[in-house]
């Protein structure tokens, strides 16, 4: 018996999602700020996932996959679990395709990302981190109702829509006159940076990639040091509630492992730190795991000197009693 | 004897100021949100001059000006007098040009625009509002070190400068395929606005334009209704540091005049929920004074309905603990 050949994801399969998503997902600035080029003595572009639809970049890969479904599928609707970005994302797109959707989330998401996912009409279904699998409630959801479930990031069709924000990103730069030395990206399931290395290692092979993860969930760290896929056991919460996936995906590790330099771990006092400094330099909104990329770049733990860099800022989806807490120096 | 004819500003200054402030100030993104346009039931493009050096559009006017003095004025330097934004631009230019800088502030400025003005090496002179006059204060040291005083908006050269986001707006604008029906920008001094109009004036004459300033400082409202300039006393405070201008200027004022369609005046409640809606759901921060034309537009005041509306967002220094507050509802 032949082994079974692993999914793939290629370059082309990200191009055929950016005509599926045009004109419906925002194409998002790349900007550039002068002090922040001073301060790291670089030349840093980043990437505002933060304007996206739903306010981070996970609408793009949620719709290439709902808009594949056919008929019969999208009159059964989708079912997928989320601490919140995913949700919103996959909620918004079932909603502009006229499905019903069902989203898992813990009890303890982020009450605006519980909100807006309620708000684009999506059933909501809570659940306890501590006693309860997201995976069997949505397995018995799909069973009872025949809704196809929709992974965060481990299946092709997601990859590929969140890759074209690295589409997106190389030709924004071009028209700035700028190449990329490296791009750092938060990294969770790795669905975003797997699907942004295909499309770099394609038009700018010379490009160095960088995940950012929250240090105590540096799986990904863990799994590019031994070669195998890690998996960390979610014990701890940090302040990056979108980053906490204990591993990579079947499907992403294989091309993150393959494409990357190398992944970063941040604390949340880093974190903490980057987003102050986001709201009194940058004049930007960034939710705590859509910060670590910047966080890298300002902890110097990637090197922007002498280099132009790309940094995904991936979502800024944070409860306002947070950020006034993270402004006031609180934590 | 020939009545002295009043200084003019005209398109041909802005697109002079243009190639003065190239590569220098930054080209800032305009952006779209399709949530607030679901919301407005209209076209809504964000002019985000919280992106520009100093975080406000105050440099491309303070550039312009300062750049035309000549080497015995560079020497002596320059002085200006402003609640911190103008003096934060004022202070980078002089810094990027190598001349010394003086900046008389209300001792009641946000701490952050004080911060920063002293950041960028201008030195500082806290003034009492109640009791000093900056105007002499300002005069004084103009007269002792030779100093060119550099006005915040009442100068030919700062109109044209402001007037280069104008400029760029109506670039951005046909590049995505948009004509704007009117666009609407914070209004203290005039300098902006008036920069604005004499661009939109002349490459697109149908688009309606409107002030948006703090309903108890609506000296442009008051002025444009009786056709003459108007001062408002400044007995009170507002949310809008930036926007306490008491009257438009014998420079600005004939612009305004001549090119608006309207001013509408904003309430502090009608600004913080302006600032709220930026941070939850545009994933912007914005400072008070910058977040009047969306305001106005939030609240109805200017109709975005069936529209293609430009709004200018002009700056977002704003203090992190009156940030905080206003999130927490507490403003």
């Amino acid at each position: 018996m032949n082994a079974v050949s692993p999914v793939s994801v290629t370059f082309a399969d990200v191009q055929a999602a950016a005509g599926r998503i045009k004109g419906l997902a925002v194409e998002t600035p790349l900007v550039e700020s002068p002090a922040l080029n001073e301060r790291l003595g670089g030349r840093v572009l980043l990437k505002l996932e933060t304007q996206q639809r739903v306010g981070a970049f996970k609408f793009r890969g949620a719709y290439n996959r709902l808009v594949q479904l056919d008929a019969d599928q999208r009159k059964a609707g989708v079912v997928a679990f989320s601490s919140g970005n995913h949700a919103q994302g996959v909620a918004l797109a079932a909603k502009l395709l006229g499905m019903p959707a069902i989203i898992v989330m813990p009890a303890d998401a982020p009450a605006l990302k519980v909100a807006n996912t309620k708000g684009y009409g999506a059933e909501v279904r809570l659940y306890d981190r501590l006693t309860e699998s997201r995976e069997a409630i949505a397995a018995e959801i799909a069973a009872t109702r025949g809704a196809v479930v929709v992974p965060a990031y481990d299946d092709p069709h997601i990859v590929a829509g969140q890759g074209t924000a690295g589409l997106e990103m190389l030709a924004q730069a071009k028209a700035v006159g700028a190449e990329f030395d490296a791009i750092v990206s938060p990294v969770g399931g790795g669905g975003l940076l797997s699907g942004i290395s295909l499309v770099t290692k394609e038009l700018s092979p010379k490009t160095e990639l960088w995940g950012a993860e929250p240090s105590v969930y540096n799986d990904l760290a863990q799994s590019l040091a031994s070669g195998e896929r890690v998996t960390v056991k979610p014990t701890v919460r940090t302040l990056c509630d979108a980053l906490e996936s204990p591993s990579t995906g079947d499907i992403t590790f294989p091309i993150l492992k393959r494409n990357l330099a190398g992944a970063v771990g941040l604390t949340d006092p880093e974190v903490a730190e980057a987003m102050r400094y986001a709201f009194l330099t940058l004049k930007l909104v960034m939710e705590p795991g859509g910060s670590v990329g910047l966080a890298a770049l300002l902890t110097g733990k990637v090197d922007a000197r002498g280099k132009t860099v790309g940094v995904v800022v991936s979502g800024a989806n944070v409860d306002p009693e947070l950020f006034a807490r993270i402004l006031k120096g609180e934590v």
